[in-house]
C-alpha cells in the first residue's frame, strides 16, 4: 500500500501504558494506519527516527496565544495592578497585526516544544485561525466574550462570538474547531451564559470558559454557587483553572462531564491558589493541562507545566506518591485530546497522526529507566526533534517547516514597537 | 594589550542590576579585564555574541552529580521506600567507573544548561574531581560522610573526608575547592560534627551539609534544636534544604553567616516541605539555589529550578509580589558564588570570567521587555549558546568543546548495565 508518511527506525511510546517498543508508524490521510512492521507499505515521505522516541503530541488546553507579546512585560505584581495598570491598557491597543504577530510566535514555540493541539481564547481570532492554518497545528479557538452584565455589550459580544463560530468551525481541513468563549462567570451574567449555551447547542460546538480561578470569584459566586450554572454546564464545557472548587462542585463537574484545564504555573505565579487535581482525577473528572497565556507563565512549555503539575500536588498533599508521572503524561496528551473532542493522544491504528519524536541521546533522556518519567520530570522543549500533526511533518530535525523564523521575529518586532 | 579571549558584538547583563547594554567582554588569565569597548585589545580567541546576551553563569549549590544515573529510576514513591528499596541498594553497588560515568553526564548537562560552578557531595569524589578538571567547570566538592553515631565508622569516614580535602583542595588550577561533607545532623552525631568543624578550621575549607530537610529531622532535633549546633555553624557552612527552620533558627543562621542552598524541585517532589525563602532573604541570609541530585529533580536545569523558586514562594505566601525574578536571578548567580567563596556572579572588571551567552532570537527570549524575567520565567537550557569558565570557552555554538558526547553516552550505558 502507498501511504503518505512512514516514520522508521524509532521507538514508540503509544501512550496507553504499553512500554516503549521498536516500531515504524505508517500514516495516511492524517490517520495512523500501522504501528509496528512497515513491510508492505511504501511512502513518498519518510521520517527517520533513529535513536528517537515517538510519543503522542501534547495538547495545551488553555492559552491566550497572542499574549506571547507580553512575555516578561509585567511580572511579580498584584493581580489588580497587573491587569489594570499593565495588561488591559496594552490589550486595548491590540490590532489584527499584533494578534497575528503574537500568534505566529506562539505557534512557532508550540511546534518546537511538542504541542500538536491547543485551545485558545482571545481577540481577533480570525487572525489566529489563519496562523494556525499556516502552521499546520490543530486548535479549538474561541473569541473571548466579556459582557459585564451590560445587555447591549452582550449582544455585540455574542454576535462576534457567533460570527467566529460560523465562519471558522471546521476550518483548515477540519483541524480548527470553533468554540464559544464566554470569559468567566464573574465577567458574564448568568443570563448571558444561558444565551451562549443555547447557541452552542444549536451550532454543535463546545464552550471554553475560565472558572473559579480566584478566591474573589469563589466569594462572588457564594457557597455551592456552581449550582447556579447547572443548566450551562455540560460535557462540551472546557473550564480553565477550577482552583476554588468545593467538594460538591467537583461532584457537579463529574455529573455534568465538564472538562477541566489545570494551569499550575499561572496559578502559582499569580498566587491564585492550588487546584485539587488529585481529588478531581480520583473522582473521575477529565483533567488536562494548560500553560495559560505568556503574561502569566511566561512560556508555552508543556514539559515545565507537566513537571509543575506533579510537584504542586505532591507538596500540597505532602505526599510524594500523589499525581504520578504517568497520570500527568496522560493529562497532557489523552485527556487534553478528549477535552477538545479530537481522536488524538494515543499512537494507534485509526487515531489521528499527531505525535512528536524525542531525542533519546539528549543528556536529559539518559539513562532510559522510565521513558514517561524522563518526559515529565527531565525533558525540555529542545528534546523534541520532530512534530507531526494530521499526518503532516511540521518540524524535522528541529527545523520548523511551515513557518519562517525570520518572518516571525520581524512581525513580533513590528508589533512590539507599536504596542509598547 | 594581548588578551586571551574577546567576546564581541553581544549585549551584556552584568548581573548587578544594570540594564543590558551593548559591550565586548575582554578576558585574560581567567579574569574579566574589560566590559565595554575592546579597542586597544587583541586576542587569540574570539567568541561572536551577535544577537546574544552575556550573563553570569549559574552556580548550582547543591547536587549529587553522579545520581544522573538514577534519573527516572524510582519516582513518585514515599521517601522511606524510595531510599531503602531503590536508592540505597544501587548506591551500595557504585564503583569508581559508575561515579565517573554519572559525573560525565552531569557536567555535560551542566555546561549545556549554563551552569559554571557547583557544589557536590557524594562518593568516589576523586573521580568527580577528575571529571570536573576535564570538563573545565568550577566546583566545590565534598566526600559525603555518614557516621550514624558509630565511632569506628566515624573515624574511617573522617579519614576519607580528610584525604579528599588534602588531595584535592585547589586542584585543577584552583577551579576545584574541597569541602568537608558531613551528611546531616540526623546521620552524624554532634561529637562527629564538632570533629569535622575542627578539621575544617585547620584546613581552611568549608563544610557542606544537609540541614532540616524533613519534618522528621526537625522532630529529632527538637525545638530550638539548631542551638545544639552553635559551635559547628559558621560562615563557611553551606546548608542544603533548610526547609524546617523556626524563626529563631533563621536568626541563628543570620548571626552565624551560614549559607543556605534552596532546592525547591527536590523539596516538592519528595514532599519535604517549603522553605521560608522569602523570610530568609528579608532577614539577610545568603540563599542560593540547588537542583539536588537527579533522583529527586530529575535534571540539573537551573532555569526550571529558578522558576520553581519564585513560583513556590508566591503560592506559599499567596502573594504574587514575593520572590521576584530579580531576586531569584541573584540567588542563582551572585549568591551562589558567595556561598562557594568564589569571585563570580557579576560580569565586571576583576571578576572571574565565568559567564554564558543566551540566544536572543530564541522563541522564549522574544520579545525582550525584561531580560531577567525572560531568563527566570521563560528560558530553557537550549537557549544557552556558549559557556565560559575561568576564561576558557567550554561550549561554543551549543557544542561542548571539552567533552565527547559519544564517550559520555558509552560510559553511561556501561555503568547502567552493571548497576541495574
Amino acid at each position: 500500500m502507498i501511504a503518505e508518511l512512514i516514520v522508521e527506525n524509532g521507538v514508540v511510546l503509544k501512550g496507553d501504558g504499553t512500554p516503549p517498543f521498536k516500531a515504524s508508524i505508517v500514516v495516511d490521510e492524517g490517520k495512523i494506519v500501522e504501528v509496528g512492521d512497515a513491510k508492505g507499505f511504501t511512502a513518498d515521505e519518510k521520517l527517520d527516527a533513529t535513536r528517537c522516541l515517538a510519543v503522542p503530541g501534547f495538547v495545551n488546553t488553555h492559552t491566550h496565544l497572542s499574549m506571547t507579546l507580553f512575555r516578561g512585560y509585567a511580572d511579580d505584581l498584584e493581580l489588580g495592578t497587573w491587569l489594570r495598570d499593565h495588561i488591559w491598557p496594552v490589550e486595548a491597543k491590540l490590532t489584527s497585526q499584533s494578534v497575528r504577530a503574537g500568534a505566529l510566535l506562539g505557534v512557532f514555540e508550540m511546534i518546537r516544544s511538542g504541542t500538536c493541539a491547543f485551545a485558545d481564547m482571545y481577540f481577533f481570532m480570525d487572525e489566529v485561525a489563519e496562523v494556525v492554518k499556516k502552521a499546520g497545528l490543530r486548535a479549538s479557538l474561541s473569541y473571548g466574550m466579556i459582557e459585564l452584565g451590560d445587555e447591549e455589550r452582550g449582544k455585540s459580544e455574542l454576535k462576534k462570538g457567533k460570527d467566529f463560530v460560523r465562519n471558522y468551525n471546521g476550518y483548515a481541513d477540519g483541524r480548527i474547531k470553533a468554540m464559544y468563549g464566554p470569559h468567566a462567570p464573574n465577567t458574564c451574567s448568568i443570563d448571558f451564559l444561558m444565551k451562549v449555551r443555547e447557541l452552542a447547542d444549536k451550532d454543535g460546538v463546545g464552550i471554553h470558559i475560565h472558572l473559579l480561578e480566584t478566591e474573589e470569584e469563589r466569594k462572588q459566586l457564594g457557597e455551592n454557587g456552581l449550582k447556579k450554572l447547572e443548566g450551562f454546564l455540560k460535557d462540551d464545557v472546557l473550564a480553565a483553572h477550577c482552583v476554588w472548587l468545593s467538594d460538591s462542585d467537583i461532584e457537579l463537574l463529574v455529573q455534568k462531564g465538564v472538562k477541566v484545564s489545570h494551569n499550575p504555573v499561572s496559578n502559582m505565579k499569580l498566587a491564585s491558589g492550588i487546584a485539587k487535581v488529585h481529588e478531581m482525577l480520583e473522582k473521575g473528572v477529565c483533567v488536562s493541562i494548560g500553560t495559560d497565556g505568556c503574561a502569566s507563565n511566561n512560556n508555552l512549555d508543556m514539559f515545565g507545566t507537566m513537571k509543575c503539575t506533579a510537584l504542586l500536588q505532591k507538596i500540597r498533599l505532602m505526599s510524594p506518591t500523589s499525581t504520578t508521572a504517568k497520570e500527568v503524561f496522560s493529562m497532557a496528551t489523552l485527556n487534553g485530546a478528549k477535552s477538545l473532542g479530537i481522536h488524538s493522544g494515543i499512537i494507534e491504528k485509526g487515531w489521528n497522526a499527531d505525535f512528536i519524536c524525542l531525542d533519546l541521546t539528549s543528556e536529559r533522556m539518559l539513562p532510559l529507566h522510565n521513558a514517561v518519567s524522563n518526559i515529565v520530570y527531565s525533558a525540555t522543549p529542545y528534546d523534541v526533534v520532530s512534530c507531526v500533526v494530521d499526518g503532516k511533518v511540521l518540524m524535522r530535525d528541529r527545523k520548523v517547516l511551515t513557518l519562517d523564523k525570520s518572518e516571525v521575529i520581524d512581525e513580533v518586532e513590528k508589533a512590539v514597537e507599536k504596542l509598547f
